[in-house]
């Protein structure tokens, strides 16, 4: 049986571009499904009463320095946006406009910008570029980020994730059970491996 | 030359249980010497404004599980304990007036004891049984932990690791840099193999 991972995941969250460089390998090597779930992190908080870690000094410090360690760790590059933290409305709008298989390209790719390279993605012309570079048409996407029905599949992706216990980014499911951040990836491949 | 880990935690902090598990193998296999320094959480808390999972429903539920799964990955028991959190001022207090040879073993036997067993480790019979069984006089120490000295020795702890940059346990220092929690034990490790 093969086993489904679904990941929800935010440019904005930094440890979701991380888990991001890593997940496809883990569930190839699982031989699970991936499933990218584009959510809003801010919502999740907000609906759970968590708070980012900007907001604690101390804990904002150490995020910056335990970022630039994973990004060594994993081989990635790592470059803290100066828009930190951007509007990534338009960018998972688009993500729920893709079809399936184009997510995780689109999810990687923004991140990458955003994460690995410091790039405005809330901007127009940077989701432009990006969706150009993966041979999408670009204001075709821009104006499906405006339909209802997009916004609403991007804000019942978050109220799902609420509802299944997620409170901050990235979250993965296998099944009913959640796994929050990066950190945790060894967590889910040991799970993976009972599962197998 | 030989690095050092100063591990700051406390007993309440079943993290530092999880990371107590590991540590000592991890020090000797990358041949660094280990500090145990024993802290208050809840004063780090207090100093630095960050709060802990049990104040966000979501995040506590998912921390339960989370210790079960880090338990089974290390092959170590794991009991929430009735009374969680406990108060851990005279277990830390007495860590103080402890010789640094002995704090180790006290430091693992308490929290053993409160996130192994589930016992409750804030009774003073408790603290009696743990330190006969390590060979203490267990009226000296409870005496000891009512002695200006040592509270001020325990506060002291508490505030440098404020003052380093601390905001919850455990915290990893290597010289300047630090590490927060279990979960950055690889990348605890992977800055020792570069030490050398």
């Amino acid at each position: 049986m093969t086993v489904t991972i679904e990941f929800f995941w935010d440019a904005v969250s930094p440890y979701s571009y991380l888990a991001g460089t890593q997940i496809e390998a883990l569930a190839a090597r699982n031989q699970a499904q991936l499933v990218w779930r584009p959510f809003l992190v801010g919502g999740v908080m907000q609906a759970t009463g968590n708070r980012p870690p900007l907001t604690v000094p101390a804990k904002f410090r150490h995020m910056l320095d335990d970022l630039q360690r994973w990004a060594a760790y994993y081989g990635v590059p790592l470059r803290k946006p100066d828009n930190f933290p951007a509007s990534t409305l338009q960018v998972q709008r688009i993500a729920c406009a893709l079809p399936d298989a184009a997510v995780s390209d689109w999810a990687r790719a923004t991140a990458s910008a955003y994460w690995g390279r410091g790039e405005d993605i809330s901007q127009p012309e940077t989701i432009r570029r990006i969706a150009s570079s993966l041979g999408h048409d670009a204001d075709a996407l821009l104006a499906a980020a405006q339909d209802d029905a997009i916004k609403a599949r991007l804000k019942a992706n978050t109220d799902e994730a609420v509802q299944r216990g997620a409170f901050g980014a990235p979250s993965f499911f296998i099944g009913d059970a959640m796994y929050w951040g990066n950190d945790r990836l060894p967590l889910l491949e040991r799970a993976l491996s009972s599962c197998r």
